[in-house]
């Protein structure tokens, strides 16, 4: 009982330390060390309407939920201020616990899917994967 | 005693739900709703040499301890096989609380120098910055 309670006390103080029930989580921002980043950037067409574009936004979204082995997901436009964007609007980035997710993902059925909607507005993409160290 | 014991056994059950510690912290991958994501490739000039090449790498990881305001970073070397990569080889991601973070980041002396290192062997940039959703 009296050892029950000293690894509850730690369990405790380290709850309030790492839990993100129990306060920001502060490993959220942290590097995930390991793990393999898909980072795709969209530049449209300029004819693309708005309503096209949240098509692909929202069947990008849509994609974690439809494909195994996304760790998590991630999207925005871009706001930089140093126009080194080369015309890039839209970074989304998708995370894989390893390659073999990532090479399943692609093929994909959603995958293609979503690639034909995709395709009619399509300007420009950009492709990067990276295994994330620090 | 008995209040804290219950309260210890729960803490343990979180711990061993959400601690880095216990095990890879589930919300590590998460999205970080809201923070600033700092996308920036680099493509290297064919002349840059290994040792030119891990200047800059070693000078940007050391960007995070030199500038406050940076919430995390991480990076990596492109292993996408979809060749749609532009050229560019390596890819940082830097993460900021907010774009004001961002905005003391980018004229900082360290920055400034970082720059003058990574110049003379850039062949292209290409910097995308987003706030993170969902």
């Amino acid at each position: 009982m009296r050892k029950l309670t000293g690894l509850g006390v730690l369990g405790l103080l380290l709850v309030a330390g790492c839990c993100p029930m129990m306060r920001a989580c502060p490993c959220a921002a942290r590097t995930v060390q390991g793990k393999l980043r898909h980072v795709v950037l969209f530049k449209f067409k300029a004819e693309a309407t708005p309503q096209q574009i949240k098509a692909v936004e929202d069947g990008f979204r849509a994609l974690p939920s439809q494909i195994p082995g996304v760790r998590s997901f991630e999207w925005g436009t871009d706001v930089s201020p140093e126009k080194l964007s080369d015309g890039f609007t839209h970074c989304f980035l998708v995370t894989f616990d390893d390659a073999k997710a990532r090479d399943a993902y692609l093929p994909h059925p959603a995958h293609k899917a979503f690639v034909e909607v995709l395709k009619p507005i399509l300007d420009k993409v950009l492709v990067v994967d990276y295994v994330a160290k620090k």
